[in-house]
């Protein structure tokens, strides 16, 4: 290390500390397989890499909505907006929807900052969208619009964190956002596990365990983080099991985190998505009952737009005090981009009966979430016929998140080479097969168990020859450790 | 306060403590002014807000470059480029530009997560931009591209500080990014004070002086903050200067983030800007001697893109274990927007002589950074002529800084209704005129000094109603509380 180096051991702990999975080890070596397949095709014993670490579906072939990319690009380039030859490229109600967009934005500069929150008429839109989803009203004051969910966790956890003594109940397995966000704030992650057995069910009696455990150790409980549906665990929760969290955050007077980024990916059709400001608005609790954080992202849903990098939180019950706080760490970054903004109202209001986009949107869109439930559902039977995996139900979400009954030798194995078992199956497993998969344990399990998260994202006709080249290894690796 | 509501003195007391003037009490005051305007015209004494806070160029009407939006609307909406009417409606060269810019994604996916630091064909662009630009190589594993400045800021100030004990070197006055981001992240802002009556030069002396004090008080000094061309006060810095500055970082160990983002913004022929990575490489250092962060963003130059969100940081000298950490921080926000990922490419490598857009592009960039001179000087000479007012040379960047010597009884007069006196007399500007100007002391000015920080953006042709705004309500100030 030269002399005006910095080094390891001067940076933050914190980041030192930080771990995020998602991109962590395992990606890393694939990206380097990857590049060996380029530079030496035919050196390994696939020829190519098959991404199932991360819920990027434009990544695997998945199309963005026609509607949305056509209001884009007419925002990107209002002057088409001028031009006769525009009426054959384009849909009319794209072309009327980019220009009532436009009209929305001051100077329809979609190249300005914008307000810190986002554009108010974008938020207008949103709004009205959340409202005609719940059917109780929202307030564009309380949008915030943000790219993507990242950065809208980041600023609670900034907010609500001043030192290791305060603490945040997350979900176990998680999102490993959370962790990461919270080990990069300085406060305390407060697991809660979610019961594998009952279809990773959020039990209440767990939650309360886990808060007086932690309250016993000195640590102020702040929030609690409900990820619905579930990542990585794809489990869509009932209304009585809202209600209850809901109760459950009043009476302990917890902020409710609500990870609401799959309201649109539920494959099952006992379960629908309701959102907990719904949910706690039909309870009669209202502002003044209940601070409530609803996190949505454009990634997810149908339209995966997750490099556009666009999303909003709708934050209520805080005092206009807080409020201000809130509008301050937003006012630091100046505002989230417009493109993603943009995206963020269409999400919320895509193209209705009558638009002249409706019928190829509509296809366009059920093809994928019919298309999305029957991967999930080709998987999760491929999981459940392999010796020693068990996998729930994909209600919803994006993922699998199968239990592997590693054999003692495999383990062994594993501790010989310094590695996490799960860590070990996951790298023979893109070694062998070129399938990258996330380690569990980048998740959180309960101790001595092992998953893996899988993306149910390969396009459809990819899915048999995942589904026979992830069969083929697990064979042999359980002929190689089995005793 | 309900129940369930989180109150200000539970929240984090860094987030309490964080100020960020851009965005303060006089652009609230202005908005809630705009409104009135709206609801009752003729209420006020003028009839539309001059938003002169900000460096936001297209919020007052600058044009974005045609080149760089017609390949962003091909980018976001590909299926034009199959189509033969788009060949009516954009540039050849946009057209091919776009085309090789999706052939750079993997699986011309604008809408997938890339890798964290950005997409490779893209960072190679800007590499090449870097190299060309400076005479010196550029690796693009260097680059990392941002949503724009600010959050290269906050990713190096969260590797950087771990405590108060932790101190960045910052000039004063300063952009408040630099405060709020060290505020957030729980260091202490070393100040070193530009000389005003040298415009406002860097000495070498001062940063000496105040390391040392700094040192003298338990703080360990880990980087100097250097905002080349300066905001808010405009200066360019010399060559020598510069190479001093790499020097002394040098010898103090000092991790150097050069501000680099107007480095297009020059408006005066006895100066140019060379970045620190050019003077320290031409001075014989290499990535062993120096640790050096520069910042660029698509927000300013010619280019003005301020709400897509773009930018890079190019990161040199810091050892692999270092940058595996500055990786991980970035993959925990996945990546930044495509759109901006593309723009930040395009403002490295614009069109070249022979391209079919150069001549268009040529005039719309020299268009606007003449207007910005003339407007620079027209501000400089209109403050200049002002009773009170002392205002340096704008050499470069957006912004005047001019001083004002404000008579005793305004001073009196602020105090008696708690202001500070500098945000007195935005205020009433702002009441009087319409004007929205950020007062001095959120950017730190010596003690007993008072400043305003006025951009050069209003449109050219609104720059005399401006100045005649401007010095009707000074000098009925000036009457109003001369002694």
């Amino acid at each position: 290390m030269g002399a005006g180096q910095v080094s390891v051991d001067s940076i933050n702990p914190k980041v030192l500390k930080c771990q995020y999975a998602v991109r962590g080890e395992i990606v890393a070596h694939a990206q380097r397989l990857q590049q060996e397949l380029k530079a030496n095709p035919g050196s390994l014993p696939f020829d190519e890499i098959l991404y199932c670490n991360i819920g990027n579906p434009q990544s695997l072939g998945q199309q963005p909505i026609t509607f949305f990319r056509e209001v884009l690009a007419l925002c990107d380039y209002p002057s088409l907006l001028d031009k006769d030859k525009t009426r054959h490229l384009f849909s009319s109600d794209s072309i009327s929807r980019a220009q009532q967009i436009l009209d929305q934005i001051p100077g329809r500069a979609t190249g300005a900052y914008s307000h810190s929150q986002g554009i108010k008429g974008l938020r207008d839109t949103v709004a009205a969208g959340i409202t005609a989803r719940d059917g109780f009203p929202c307030n564009s004051d309380d949008i915030y619009l943000t790219n993507g969910a990242s950065p809208a966790v980041h600023m609670m956890m900034e907010l609500l964190l001043s030192s290791e003594k305060d603490g945040i109940l997350c979900p176990i397995p998680q999102y490993p956002l959370y962790s990461a966000s919270i080990t990069l704030h300085g406060g305390t992650l407060v697991p809660y596990y979610l019961n594998e057995a009952s279809c990773w069910e959020l039990e209440m009696s767990e939650l309360k365990r886990q808060t007086e455990e932690a309250r016993s150790k000195g640590i102020k409980v702040k929030a609690l983080v409900v990820i619905n549906p579930g990542n990585p665990t794809g489990q869509v929760l009932s209304e009585e099991n809202q209600k209850d969290i809901v109760e459950f955050c009043i009476e302990e007077g917890l902020v409710l985190i609500a990870d609401e980024v799959y309201q649109e990916d539920v494959y099952v059709d006992n379960k629908k998505f309701n959102s907990f400001k719904k949910i706690s608005r039909s309870m009669g609790y209202g502002e003044e009952d209940i601070a409530l954080v609803s996190l949505q992202s454009i990634s997810k849903g149908y339209y995966g737009e997750c490099g556009k990098r666009g999303g909003y939180m709708e934050v209520t019950g805080f005092s206009s005090s807080v409020k201000e706080q809130i509008y301050k760490i937003a006012s630091v970054n100046l505002c989230s981009n417009i493109s993603g903004q943009i995206l963020s109202s269409l999400v919320m209001s895509p193209p209705k009966v009558g638009d002249a986009s409706f019928d190829s949107y509509r296809a366009e869109r059920d093809g994928i979430l019919s298309s999305l439930a029957r991967r999930a559902k080709m998987l999760e039977e491929a999981f459940n016929s392999l010796e020693g995996f068990s996998c729930n139900k994909v209600e919803g979400a994006m993922y699998l998140f199968p239990r592997i009954n590693l054999p003692r030798r495999a383990i062994q194995a594993a501790q010989a080479e310094n590695s996490v078992p799960d860590v070990f199956y996951a790298r023979r497993l893109l070694e062998a097969a070129g399938i990258v998969v996330v380690p569990g344990s980048g998740f959180g399990q309960v101790p001595g168990t092992w998953h893996i998260r899988c993306t149910i994202l390969p396009q459809e006709n990819k899915i048999p020859m995942v589904i026979s080249k992830l069969t083929e290894f697990h064979k042999a690796f359980m002929t190689e450790f089995r005793e």
